[in-house]
């Protein structure tokens, strides 16, 4: 079965916003079995409302509205519903009165126009929303002689998705035939991305009832295997087939084959071996540290270290010598080393990473192009040292640096 | 005039990638004047792309497409269109050309399956692609009677966004009526999102000419006032009017009337200040010296710190004496002021911010909740000292407190 998405909400439609629920439910409905085939977003205009369902009616079986239930004059997603089914709406006394003691609870005055989320599409059976005042509602109906499921969750996140998992889901799971999903996510780290495709096409390729997405993001690739069939074993086994071709073939630019992230593996590896980690970052700012310090439980492992902007700071905070940096510059791999080296006798760390780079736009020399990094690890029984140039706009030049970095520790790990 | 905007590809229907060009381009069409009805988004089924193209003609007149137009068999853009609209492809020559000599510069053999990107429209005008291969097409057609703009783009950022602005932009500004469009964007930081709407809403309401939109995300809110008009100086009049009013409002709320980043404001007021500032963070792990060095030139006035996770190095890098974090643990008051100040001895910094906490999952202890945080910022007056309780996974508690110290470093400044 095929579905629709729709999303709506004028601050979709502007450069600020975008919807994000699409991609929780997405995920969702492909466990069932179901695929997206469309997603639209439309502002809180009736008449466009009314077109962008008919429109979803007219292509797929399953539609999801989310937004548009709320109290005020903008939220218009029951009304257009109404129109474009020709069903009327009836308001619900008992919701109502659910209404009138929510707002009694919140000691407010309900205003007259509240009301209007206890409007109910003929037919429809509400669905209870306990993080919000707009109760979700859900259609099994015909339109133009064919059985269509629909859903009308309310807009914010939070709202929405535990609504969707609770009263959707199970709902959806009874309507589809039964399949099964089997999905594997393969993560690799610093890998060109033409060869990853010249490398892994050739095996995916032959597997035509696996899906295969490759998303390739400043030096992290992401393959995700996805099969679905009635039997549960047979598509599992064809997954774990496909994805044990690919991992032999990525060899060790594979970093994870269960959707880890790499500051995980990092940290997993850190523990694995009994060692804890410094970092001493100049270019990357801080990035490094704070990708590290984003997983649960990083201070086991993770000591700290220095964010050494000014080459002052490199040399008290990290005792990188003054007359170094003087001799080869700031961005060099002497100072890298340094750094490194001085950031792990400074914390007692096992291991000690260093960073420095021209993150740009300025600061680029005839011999120091933008781009630029040098980064080193030092442990106890030496030094390893990569001189990279990085492609891209600042932002960019700082996400590959923390990247590189982040995979040179996971390499010594290994 | 009203559009709609397609993004064409199976991977923007999956879990893990949105659509981001449509932003951009959302942006740059609103600058003419142009509004986004409906954006769309479809995999690479030529049926599916013929339903949305048709769709789309029916309800607004410039359509913009995007991606689908590179050299593979997925790649069904220009063969929907055509379809859609009843045109034939032909081959073009020059291009075939082209493509021949790009393949003979990267010193590849060329693919036979590669012409199709030598494919054109009957009618249309190619739009050359720097950045790619793919050029992008420009079609002045019309529709059951209608007149309509369709612009092809390639999917890479890259590729999409400087050929629209070269090719699309300016045929689009003279098919479009002159309009004026005035925008303005003020931002301010921690004031409770509830209090914001209560506020501004009053104000900005009886404005019905100027589109108002607040966006609040971890403490930082951003407002957007756009206003069209035939006249410049009318336009630019009324949001101006609406800027002032709410600027009054927010008083030391607002922290930029033009879009800054609080990050951008901060380094601003330490340059008009002729300040230097050095940062200990423990919870948010190096966010808040990232935040400060992703903005070019931070160097000038930003010298780094110091990311004690350990207790160990709050003590070593930062200079907190042990027997203090054993007094009172390492998430308190005196902690927060004993690294502010200990950093900047330590750095030789005008102003020192330390920053403790508990981000959680684990960590709390009876007294002492996930999301706990204190912040002290110390300059040579003395230390300003803040205790706040985030609520939030440990990802939104380590954003807040962030900005919270961002937001302590502007108000000493102002």
């Amino acid at each position: 079965m095929k579905s629709e998405i729709i999303a709506v909400g004028s601050e979709m439609l502007t450069p600020f916003r975008q919807d994000t629920n699409s991609l929780y439910i997405t995920e969702k409905l492909n466990s069932i079995g179901v695929a997206v085939s469309f997603k639209t977003i439309v502002g809180d205009r009736r008449k466009n409302i009314v077109n962008a369902v008919r429109t979803a009616l007219s292509r797929v079986d399953i539609l999801i509205l989310m937004g548009g239930l709320g109290p005020t004059e903008d939220d218009l997603t029951r009304e257009a519903v109404a129109e474009a089914l020709s069903l009327t709406l009836r308001r619900d006394a008992p919701q109502v009165a659910a209404l009138h003691t929510r707002a009694a609870m919140w000691r407010i005055t309900m205003p007259q126009n509240n009301l209007k989320q206890a409007d109910v599409l003929e037919g429809a059976t509400l669905l209870p929303n306990v993080n919000g005042s707009a109760p979700g509602q859900w259609l099994d109906t015909t339109f133009s002689g064919y059985r269509k499921l629909i859903a009308l969750l309310p807009g914010p996140p939070h709202e929405c998705r535990p609504l969707f998992d609770a009263e959707c889901l199970p709902r959806l799971s009874e309507a589809v035939p039964p399949r099964v999903i089997a999905v594997r996510t393969l993560k690799a780290a610093m890998i060109p991305e033409s060869q990853a495709d010249k490398l892994l096409a050739p095996i995916y390729t032959p597997f035509t009832d696996v899906e295969t997405t490759l998303l390739a993001h400043t030096g992290d690739l992401q393959v995700t295997l996805i099969c679905s069939k009635p039997d549960a074993n047979a598509a599992r086994q064809r997954v774990d087939e496909l994805a044990g071709r690919m991992e032999e073939t990525l060899e060790d630019w594979l970093y994870s084959s269960q959707g880890d992230t790499l500051e995980q593996i990092v940290l997993y590896y850190l523990e694995l071996r009994q060692a804890t980690l410094a970092v001493a970052e100049s270019c990357t700012g801080g990035l490094v540290s704070e990708r590290i310090t984003s997983v649960p439980g990083a201070s086991r492992t993770f000591l700290g270290g220095a964010v050494v902007y000014s080459d002052e700071l490199k040399t008290s905070m990290a005792g990188v010598p003054a007359d170094l940096i003087k001799q080869y510059g700031a961005v060099s791999a002497e100072v890298a080393k340094a750094l490194a080296q001085g950031i792990r006798a400074r914390t007692g760390a096992t291991l000690g990473v260093g960073v420095t780079g021209i993150a740009g736009p300025a600061g680029a020399t005839e011999s120091k192009p933008v781009g630029l990094v040098h980064i080193a690890l030092c442990d106890a029984q030496g030094c390893d040292a990569l001189e990279r140039t990085f492609r891209g706009d600042r932002q960019r030049i700082r996400e590959w640096a923390a990247q590189q970095a982040l995979d040179l520790i996971r390499r010594r790990l290994m």
